[in-house]
């Protein structure tokens, strides 16, 4: 039998207001892993939850405000020490709220599409954006 | 709160063996969905299962044979009555054993990447396949 590291299934959401921004929050200094850098709300699906209540459960604990999912848009694949993450990156409206973080993260920002890169993005979503935001000037 | 149907989280898996073909298996007519049309090994992931070990008992369960998981290659999206299906395709390597099937199947077949469109297959895969066999065309 071939050892390999198991895989992972996470999500995040790519949550936009009505500017056309997208929600992205930073992860704390404390974070295990890429501490300070960008991230999206999401995050992995606790045992015996669905992903349905998974999406707004994360979404709720991370920034508090209330959203409605639209539609997957692509993958974001990248290793941790011990498992291969494959993380579902969803798409989504904001539809009330302000933002109150959790503990995770220390500071959050809107912005555009375009403007992501610019940001200290968490290495795992680099490939994904790239992509993305390229589909996103085309359409 | 506007309504919705519920995201419901599903995965399939490309096995191709030793001689580069895949392997589809065609829906029983007892199947409430898509009955007679071609799919691959997959499904749900239940609950308090994680996604490593669902990989591994859905291939068990519908064809009986050894394989290994090896990464994401994209999304299949569909509707079905009462969700919002978002389906991670994977790929995986055919290690050992014939195919046995469940009573979900009734038929395999091992074939190349540019074959399966020849087929009849399950709606909810052409989009996907369409991008998948041009990017296997030309890598």
């Amino acid at each position: 039998m071939i050892k390999q590291k198991p895989f992972s299934l996470s999500f995040r959401i790519i949550i936009s207001n009505d500017t056309g921004r997208c929600l992205i929050l930073r992860r704390a200094s404390t974070c295990t892993d890429q501490p300070g850098k960008w991230d999206f709300p999401g995050g992995k699906i606790n045992p015996s939850e669905n992903f349905n209540d998974a999406l707004y459960r994360e979404v709720k604990e991370e920034t508090g405000i209330e959203f409605v999912p639209e539609k997957a848009v692509g993958l974001a694949k990248f290793e941790l020490d011990s498992v291969n993450v494959v993380c579902v990156m969803m798409e989504g409206k904001n539809i009330s709220g302000d933002v109150i973080l959790s503990d995770e993260h220390d500071l959050y920002k809107w912005v555009f599409v375009d403007e992501v890169l610019k940001m200290n993005l968490a290495d795992w979503f680099i490939p994904f954006w790239k992509e993305y935001s390229q589909n996103a000037e085309t359409e």
